[in-house]
């Protein structure tokens, strides 16, 4: 994977001396009787929310509420984008062919857009979920099938939709690559390489739980300010976007500390749309 | 039920003496590796395709080639919404809340509209699949929320959708009340009661076998010419589509024959949207 | 639907004196990612499980896992089937033809015995879900249905399933008609009418939140008290199951509190298998 | 991949001198409303079905009916398992984790076991299906969780169930080292490798066209004769089973001749079980 480029639009900044940076969370994520993220939590919080489009996860009621405050709250929609994987939550990697996963990419998007446009908002850009999210940071044809599904969602809408995602990965050079505005996303509890791509899961330390150093992190990350990588040295990481979890206990809670910190930071947080 | 009501839009004749009406059927109607219905054929014979969303067939795949080679040809997109139920085809009626059954509507129709759009047409009316589409027709609180989906959708195009179903149904008594044109259909190929309603299929007589009787039918229906109820007494169908199945074999080769005979008979097949 | 009768296996007492009742739960009720029953706490709290076998809630893994540990703890284990309808939670009654629903329950039954026999046990017994539970009270059709899936499921296990269910229902008439034994169970959290039958959760009062009456209400049903129906009047109910919840907030704990009750008033709790 | 090794289980030969096969095909391949394999005119011609059990294809009721007419005829029932993908007909590779797979493994075993049994039969082998089928041949972690899955049927049915696949594949060596026993088939319709491996289907000449070369080759096989591989180097296939394929226009018909020319060749066609 190529190092780190800059975001294609981190976000009109409000002046040339304020830091800048979007908020997303994944929302939406229950499924009939069940639930799974604190949505109405999360949504006085983000200012971009990635709603899941019922692939794996996201019934249309829930779709469609989800929608419906998110527009009332000013917060951009994204279609997150998954497999077709119910039972396994997206988290399976799947050899859709490139056809296939093009079509259910443009039908999600097309299914949560019905939502956004009736609560007077629209669908403002697209985010892969889960295996589909990390099997298009490296698959070339995946990633060119889903960026075919986000053109084809584009010229159903008229408007280009940006592609949120991992910068440098597959995805954001095939979207860039068909014209597509690609916005790169951090992750302020994610411990990261010192070339920019994200420690695996599998792998210990992976992940930050300390919640004042992911606060810490945030911030960091948002004016620009060096996040130290596994090995020490400090990276820089260009993101107009900075993705904090929805789905663990607590993690409102601690978005919530997330936002706060970053306002009392002087930070500009607002969505890239 | 009350008696048959006029269709509110038969679509415009093309001049005071001329007989007009739209030519419907279902299409896209397998899913993944299954086939169902004939789609070229049918695509070459109807002014108006109900495409299957994926709730009861339809896999996105599938609607993207039905759109796309709909709108090469011209042919009317409509969204066949149905309950969600693969394994039984849509054809198991459900008690699904309103709210739900309001948001699954819209579903479909936005999952849909995508390709359409994409191809360069639109979702231009809503029409029930199977359970729902009888359920509708007497259930006033499935109808409702029907209308509501419908008016989601709507909403969410800008456009109202029009709404093809059964003539005095619950269904177009709500799209109505709610301001929605609707657009009534007849079955050249099912037995009528005295009243305009259709003989269920689980009464002997219920479906005409018989091509010839089919294709004479058709053209009588057209043309205003009365057709001739399970009782013997005659019945005049004022209809502004003519539904066609295409789901059996031999199915588009009758329905090709439907057509040739309209042309024949000096009747204006076109979409009445 | 007539008044209630005895269960046909309330349990074999330990002695005449000795007053004796199963405590059955839903359980296993999530999907994949989402949980929804604290299934350890409830394994060790009641003498028989209804598993969710995948059609409205139970994946696979699951199954497996509340198998292994309700055999290590001897509690029954039940197959909880259901319509096909994970986005409803099989809450939504659907019009099945019977020779579907016969497989789709003995699918289910099916599913479930592999785990349950793996971990040394067997499914013991059958008790329908949501919709189809109370749909099966008063339909003939459906209750015929599901016992020709019980018979299925018996005659594949070579030993024939009681069927649990609402004293009095159709499903218990056509089980008993068919051979099958049946248990019938009582809901200490729900309010009765004189004629044993459920006041329906659509109308006020049918709900008994408080857990103290919750709890009294159990006491009176296993040791042959009298329980205060809705309009006053004394019922008895002749229950061979008390059925506790297990998918609200503190249910866990309020079955833990029922059974320490039923211990202390020196009944019998065991499993009517 | 290692060279091909005998089937452990070739059948028990009728005499010394009288080659013994076994003919398998994929069986009940529909799903409601969804019809591909001509069931019928198989079960007349193998005597090994490779019966779909939900994940892939499949419905309960069609699971049923391709039972009774197996158990009838006495065709041998094997559990055709898949990944869970309906829209996919199982033919996309997915990264399930092994607890998973194993749970859904045994979960189609026994769903489908309820029917072969209540019809006289039993699951008597298991076959993975099309993507898990490619995968479970080099992919050791897939393999030895299908092998799990067949543990846990097997220990539930009391009876160890044999795994038909590709000789030489990870599946049936996980298999035999877990003390199952393992069955190799050969198709007569696919070009193999001087390894004797098959021949991907991506690349040219991978499926055989000609019937006439289809049938010569079966009973090359089935009587010890050399199949030319695709380098032309003869190539001996020690197959306890043919695969014959059903899901093509006149897949049955072709299945039938291979069939009667084995059988006029004195070949015993007979299950392995």
């Amino acid at each position: 994977m190529p190092p780190l480029t800059p975001p294609s639009a981190p976000g009109a900044p409000s002046s040339p001396s304020t830091p800048t940076i979007d908020l997303n969370a994944d929302l939406g994520e229950g499924f009939g009787r069940w639930a799974l993220t604190d949505d109405d939590a999360l949504l006085d919080v983000v200012t971009s929310a990635n709603v899941a489009c019922g692939f794996h996860a996201g019934d249309p009621a829930t779709m469609r509420r989800v929608c419906e405050r998110a527009a009332e709250r000013g917060v951009a929609i994204g279609a997150q984008v998954s497999y077709r994987d119910l039972a396994g939550f997206g988290r399976r990697a799947m050899d859709v062919p490139a056809d296939e996963l093009a079509a259910e990419v443009a039908y999600q998007v097309g299914a949560l857009d019905v939502f956004a446009r009736a609560a007077g908002s629209r669908v403002a850009y697209v985010k892969p979920h889960g295996a589909l999210y990390n099997r298009a940071v490296r698959d070339e044809e995946q990633a060119a099938a889903v960026v075919e599904g986000v053109r084809l969602a584009s010229t159903a809408s008229g408007d280009p939709l940006p592609v949120l995602g991992l910068p440098g990965s597959a995805l954001h050079r095939a979207a860039a690559g068909a014209g597509f505005v690609t916005v790169a996303e951090a992750f302020a509890d994610r411990a990261y390489r010192p070339d920019g791509t994200l420690v695996p899961r599998t792998e210990p330390g992976a992940v930050v739980h300390d919640p004042d150093e992911v606060v810490a992190r945030s911030v960091a990350v948002a004016t620009g300010g060096g996040v130290v990588a596994a090995d020490g040295t400090t990276l820089t990481l260009a993101a107009g976007s900075l993705c904090v979890h929805g789905d663990t206990p607590g993690a409102a809670a601690l978005a919530a500390r997330v936002r706060a910190a970053l306002d009392e930071a002087g930070v500009d947080v607002r969505s890239f749309v």
